[in-house]
């Protein structure tokens, strides 16, 4: 089954990531807006247990931290991507780093770039257009993150929790 | 804030409930397939942290429990509702009754069905015409339950887990 671990920002970044995502997200449909510490990986029923439990000693190992989104960006020329840029602290450096650290999976070729995604899979000319007028109305944002979830992903391509894991509690 | 509390089913049996909902249920996209324990309430930022240690309290007070779906079925005439059809066991009923006695919101007015929905807001015509084919496709499926998730609605109807509750862990 194909898992991944991601952070649900507070309903009011949520409700913006989503007026938009409505409208240049093709995934709009299959997870709420959310930043990914950790991509899509295989986790067997026999294994899931024991990534729990080290999703836990992760969680227990950082304390509740502040997470700012302070700009729209966007991942071309690599892919059409459009995402409010997070502040890449070394609170979540590291919060990925020891998820990336502890579980299955291979190592993203890419370096971590906290993002909120809120446009993908546009044509080039669309992509110029929405990133030319997104990136203009740009986004101003703070809160706490105090928890991170584990998902899998259904047949249809959606996503469900399976578990939430509160920093910093033991 | 709009809060709810409900059960994830398997991937087997959201899989399947899918394969309906795609269809028969303009709820598709909205969340993934559940049975809901809470129906919607209101919770200020304030009454939050109460409730989490409430549901802490209440899951603490129960076990993992055998689910079993076993029919499909309708609420028509009430409304025109398709689901699975799920036992009313002792533990589903206690979970339901605990958690409408620790929470805030109104007591419902129908008795608690338990069920997961896969078809709504259907014609009568259509009501009818999918109810024939579901009911003799039918259900036969048991797993076992360890958690209940509490969760929230966005401005676009969609829901986001707030917090996991695992059953029986102190």
């Amino acid at each position: 089954m194909k898992y991944g671990v991601a952070i649900f920002p507070s309903k009011k970044l949520q409700d913006l990531a989503n007026s938009y995502r409505k409208r240049y997200d093709p995934h709009y449909a299959l997870i709420p807006p959310h930043l990914t510490l950790k991509n899509a990986f295989e986790l067997s029923e026999e294994e899931i247990k024991n990534a729990v439990e080290k999703l836990e000693f992760v969680a227990k190992n950082h304390t509740p931290f502040k997470m700012s989104a302070f700009k729209i960006s966007s991942f071309q020329p690599v892919n059409n991507v459009i995402y409010m840029k997070v502040e890449p602290t070394p609170e979540l450096e590291s919060l990925h780093q020891e998820l990336n650290a502890n579980l299955n999976g291979e190592d993203s070729e890419y370096s971590f770039v906290p993002h909120i995604t809120i446009a993908q899979k546009l044509s080039d000319e669309e992509h110029s257009d929405v990133y030319g007028s997104l990136r203009m109305l740009g986004v101003e944002h703070e809160e706490v993150v105090d928890r991170f979830h584990l998902l899998y992903q259904l047949e249809n391509g959606s996503w469900t929790v399976y578990e939430t894991f509160r920093l910093g509690e033991g």
